[in-house]
């Protein structure tokens, strides 16, 4: 067994605190990754404090990890030790269903393994995340990450990355069409920087005056302040393709009236309450609200690729894991620019 | 002028009554019309009684129309008299934008016109609609007509036909697709038999158990009875395509949970309460949702040629002008199978 040094929750009310566990030995698949890097993601905060009632503890979270390989099991064929790894949300899936077989397994049709707070398949382990020195990973789930990468700003790739990539993707985003990214925050400034990458004329909405000057330093074309019903107006019918990551409670409407023929809404938030729907802004231009949920294995390895190609990384700020509670209070305020990564050699000191 | 019998509404609560009006002399691009059935559709009786609150009297509603082509304008070119033909929902549109030049007439950027309860593109002559002996329309608007089909049972074609039609291609259904129908009315009835003509593996899901075996007789593979949870249960993630036509009020999970990867729920159907929609069943399988209305000019002739092919047209009850009233109220209580069609000659009596 690996002695694995980490920060956990305990409880839903409590500050998270150091923990000690043991990751297994690596199975003949497995790939055995010093952990480098943690991204701090939304939904940590969400499963720590149980708020979707789900939270078995001790929970160690974190599913933006990267990191060098240091062992490999016998079977191993992609990596080597010294090799640079990631890992994202998921860490196993049935790999039989059609979409596995499709390498869609976070549309598992027996559902996919979480990367933290869930059983393992063996339905007995306690899956842990990424706030930790080690993680012990099927090389399915494992991806390649170029050594052209800021490692810390490529963590964030492996969340909220994907989950923008691969919406953009399915929509056909590319040059010629025109997309807005609706929030610039953790998904938002991905979407921004990936529909940049991808050619199309890009906006960011926002209902912060003070986002402009760092949308367009990401990439956004055009600036547009929801709350300016002149601005919105200006922009009614002009886009294909609107990208959701708003998680705040919201009305659909006033973004689908951004939509012009064939327009589809990619929703990638997932706001407290159900929004409404008009169908009537539904039927005007034929419009599309469709999900999107993470990326299978396949579109991750392809995104990471990308990145490296374009020099995609997230705009991070780097912190010690002995930071991560306050971290948490600054992500509820906004206040983070727009990722925090946690540097975990601070777990090894 | 044309001196024209008709049924008009004068307010929106007294019933329908004779009315007679003046259509206009043919311009060069018209078609003159004598009409021989027009079909009874669930937005006649909304309009007629201002439901919508935008009712413009008197108001002669109607927009399933078929009947025999008398005159023509001097550069008519598709019609000569003696021509069986038929009009739908548009009688008009700005014919300049992308989408007009596309043949997606019903998606104007500047507004289609309706066929009536509308002003014409004058901003002045009252659109009045197919309860009426006559209609004189431009030819563009204006589709021909197989005489191969039962005029009767092909007059719902032109709103209820149509309406189905156009998202059923637009979602690309056919063989090895399977699509479920969600209500058997007007739309549901013509839904399930275009479905069913494109080689899909066709459901219909309906609250009323007595329905079942008028849905297999129109094509359905499976019955699934909505209040049934086991029924439902089922058929969860089975679909590739839901076809909603409900316009009752209701809660789209239990519809959006029968779709499997990348499925599609196709929104036809305008509740009057607008749904919620949870972000969670919409990343579930990358669903989307799509709304669509009616069809273009081109595309409403594509699906009256394709009738004629399959030879399909609805299942109809014709009455006489002269019980549209009654015809209202039973249509209130779904006391019809599938469609009431009025025999205009009940007009010229």
């Amino acid at each position: 067994m690996i002695a694995t040094n980490a920060y956990a929750a305990f409880d839903p009310k409590s500050p998270l605190a150091p923990y000690q566990f043991e990751r297994r030995e690596p199975r003949p698949g497995d790939v055995v990754i010093e952990i480098l890097y943690c991204g701090v993601c939304h939904s940590d905060l969400h499963q720590v404090r149980n708020e979707w009632g789900d939270a078995l503890y001790p929970m160690v979270p974190g599913h933006e990890i990267v990191g060098k390989v240091v062992r490999t099991g016998t079977d191993v064929k992609k990596f080597k030790p010294g090799d640079m790894a990631a890992v994202g949300v998921m860490i196993d899936s049935c790999r039989t269903c059609n979409n596995c077989q499709n390498h869609l397994e976070q549309y598992c049709e027996d559902g996919m393994t979480g990367t933290y707070n869930t059983l393992e398949r063996d339905g007995i382990t306690l899956a842990q995340g990424g706030y930790a020195t080690t993680i012990v990973t099927d090389e399915l789930f494992v991806y390649k990450l170029s050594d052209k990468l800021d490692p810390a700003g490529a963590a964030p790739l492996l969340c909220a990355g994907i989950t923008t990539y691969s919406p953009l993707r399915y929509a056909g985003v590319g040059p010629g069409m025109r997309v807005a990214v609706v929030g610039l925050g953790g998904l938002g400034h991905m979407g921004l920087k990936f529909a940049h990458a991808f050619g199309a004329e890009v906006a960011l909405i926002s209902s912060s005056p003070g986002k402009e000057a760092d949308a367009k330093r990401l990439g956004a074309h055009h600036f547009v302040l929801s709350t300016d019903n002149a601005q919105m107006k200006k922009f009614r019918t002009y886009f294909d393709v609107v990208l959701n990551t708003v998680s705040a409670n919201h009305d659909y409407h006033s973004y689908l009236d951004l939509l012009g023929l064939n327009g589809r809404m990619l929703v990638v938030g997932l706001p407290a309450e159900d929004p409404r729907v008009s169908p009537f802004d539904l039927l005007k231009n034929r419009r599309s609200i469709t999900g999107s949920m993470i990326g299978g294995t396949q579109e991750t390895q392809a995104m990471l690729d990308f990145c490296a190609e374009k020099n995609i990384t997230a705009d991070v700020e780097v912190i010690p894991i002995q930071q991560i509670n306050e971290a948490y209070e600054r992500m509820l305020r906004n206040d983070v620019r727009y990722r925090f990564v946690i540097d975990m050699t601070s777990l090894r000191q």
